[in-house]
């Protein structure tokens, strides 16, 4: 896959599902513009999710341009963060969908990032055996990542997003506006997730990243439009091939299962997602050298450019006594893993992922390095 | 569609839904054949999902048959009951299966009634975002009707069955020794989804039915294994033309949309879900003859049979100072409903059944008459 021309005109990138098809409309101000909704079914109701950080900036605009559209368009506001992507938190959706008495013909909106979008859509899967759903991603780590592909999920307190379903969205609309009032750090986080989509498969793409991190650190809206279209393209190239991960997809998880063992092991929320997998990201292509696929210069190439993108590289430790045992044993219940072998994502050879086991010692090896850095 | 002729013998059914196609087996002691099982995945685990009821009876059997496909065959018993229908006891499921250490490639296996099915079915679609599973109903309701065609749920406090997925077994394995430990009440229960099918779909059914009551009541073998069978095909045929109840499919929903609100307006577990069906499908009689679809002869003779049958055609008063609109807001949270509207399944001349709305003056006066006896 070659990069395409980036322009800051709107531009739309296609996952092709068969009947389950749908657009991710990506530009600057699509959220407020009629035109971002063509096309969607038009019902009696529509149901605003978001969190009580992004209500007070977008919510007003969202519900303005959905009115025309729709007989009501309610909102419903949850707390903010990962340690709320929780079954309680669900269920408050089902509650303002029953307690208002809305059909199987309502469709949710998605407005906010990577766990309002998760939630509602497994929301959206759930609620009489399936409803439409929007996704709005107001973040970058949603706009390249998460909102695209129909994953849907909540956390359980053994393991993340054990609990969800494949569920795919109506569209995708990505403003890329709303990228501006991101938190450094939130923007960091994001940043991660396009950098994966480099090593796995668009070594071209990386070295455009490589050349526009400070442009992007700025949020400049060229490269930023250029980004989060590329990173959109890979992803719905993947999906495309691979919707339910029997196989090829679980190659979009590089960095994910050390990453989630960061997340669970620090507790939901201390880590940002983004970083958890940033860091992970370095330490699979430790592993990845450990197994010889990649030599010491790709690991340190990685490593700057993570840490470029202001994002942790060093692993945290999750256990004084037995900090390895303790990464196995969250990698374990990883959704990769099968009969308790752990399943990485690896680089084999810059621009390709592979899945597969790796020995024990190797792993731990690899955990002790990257906690001493 | 014609009734076929009966054996005693083993049959199978086929579900045709494209790659999610499955098979329902039917006969006498297949719950601890290995022949059941046959062609389904053998991996590291299965999860036997189950009630304190049926546990002490088939559990065992089920658990030994299964051993030389798994590398471990876990049972979970829930408590039992419509009551127990929830996020807590469907969250039970996802506790023993990470605790456990399942991956995704962990069959289940509902044994037991229709809650159980629902339920386990529901973990299934969840867990993980989807593991195999496979339903082996033990109740004469589940046979017939909830473990076949894929709809899988938990109870609201506010609606029945409002919060779930369609998903499809493996395969249904229905053992007609089981009925024989039916306690009364519940194979009456169950014969109110077996009358179902008559009106909707087949009057020679339905004639049969009249003929063999006394045979079912008795659990004379070979009636069971037609009247099961016999049902299993309708349904199979009704799912395979509308698996995801964009339209046809809501016919097998027949007395379901008052039965819903008797349901919930006693209290789940109060009325079974089947006797509150039977009762409901006398008053959608009553709904079509006020509405011209039918005569009162057709009205009166389905009350006769579901009495036969051993279920309440007296509607219960739901509350004292205002029971038809009790009645009437139960009904609008039903999945058919649209914008308000309350739609009912009706009986469009004997053996059609067709969906609509009716005026809430006409409603009230069929709850009034049917409260009234």
């Amino acid at each position: 896959m070659q990069p395409n021309t980036t322009t800051p005109d709107a531009q739309s990138v296609a996952i092709d599902l068969g009947d389950r098809s749908y657009r991710i409309e990506i530009g600057a101000g699509l959220l407020g513009e009629p035109g971002s909704y063509a096309g969607l079914p038009s019902t009696a109701t529509a149901l605003i999710v978001t969190n009580t950080t992004v209500a007070p900036l977008y919510a007003q605009a969202l519900q303005r341009v959905l009115s025309p559209l729709y007989g009501r368009v309610l909102c419903l506001e949850l707390p903010d963060g990962e340690s709320y992507k929780t079954w309680d938190s669900l269920n408050l959706i089902f509650d303002a969908l029953l307690s208002n008495g809305c059909d199987r013909k309502t469709v949710l909106y998605a407005l906010g990032g990577g766990v309002v979008g998760d939630m509602t859509g497994f929301a959206a899967a759930s609620y009489m055996r399936g409803v439409p759903f929007v996704q709005v991603p107001t973040t970058l780590l949603a706009q390249v990542d998460s909102s695209v592909g129909g994953k849907t999920a909540i956390n359980h307190p053994l393991g993340k997003n054990m609990i969800g379903a494949f569920y795919q969205p109506l569209r995708v609309v990505c403003d890329l506006d709303t990228l501006k009032s991101l938190p450094p750090r939130e923007l960091s986080a994001g940043l991660a997730e396009v950098i994966k989509y480099g090593p796995i498969a668009d070594m071209a793409f990386l070295d455009w990243i490589e050349e526009h991190m400070d442009a992007l650190r700025a949020c400049d809206p060229q490269a930023m439009a250029h980004a989060v279209k590329r990173s959109c393209e890979i992803k719905a190239h993947v999906v495309g091939l691979d919707e339910r991960e029997s196989g090829l997809r679980a190659v979009l998880n590089f960095g994910h299962t050390f990453g989630h063992a960061i997340e669970a092991g620090m507790g939901y929320g201390q880590w940002l997602h983004g970083e958890a997998v940033g860091c992970g990201m370095v330490m699979a292509a430790r592993l990845s050298q450990a197994l010889g696929l990649v030599d010491a210069a790709f690991v340190a190439r990685l490593k700057a450019l993570v840490e470029r993108a202001g994002l942790p590289t060093l692993a945290p430790v999750l256990d004084a006594q037995r900090n390895s045992a303790r990464y196995l044993d969250l990698m374990r219940v990883d959704k990769k893993a099968e009969a308790g072998a752990i399943k990485f994502v690896l680089i084999d050879g810059p621009g390709r992922a592979v899945v597969r086991a790796a020995p024990d010692a190797m792993v731990v090896r690899v955990i002790e390095e990257s906690c001493a850095g």
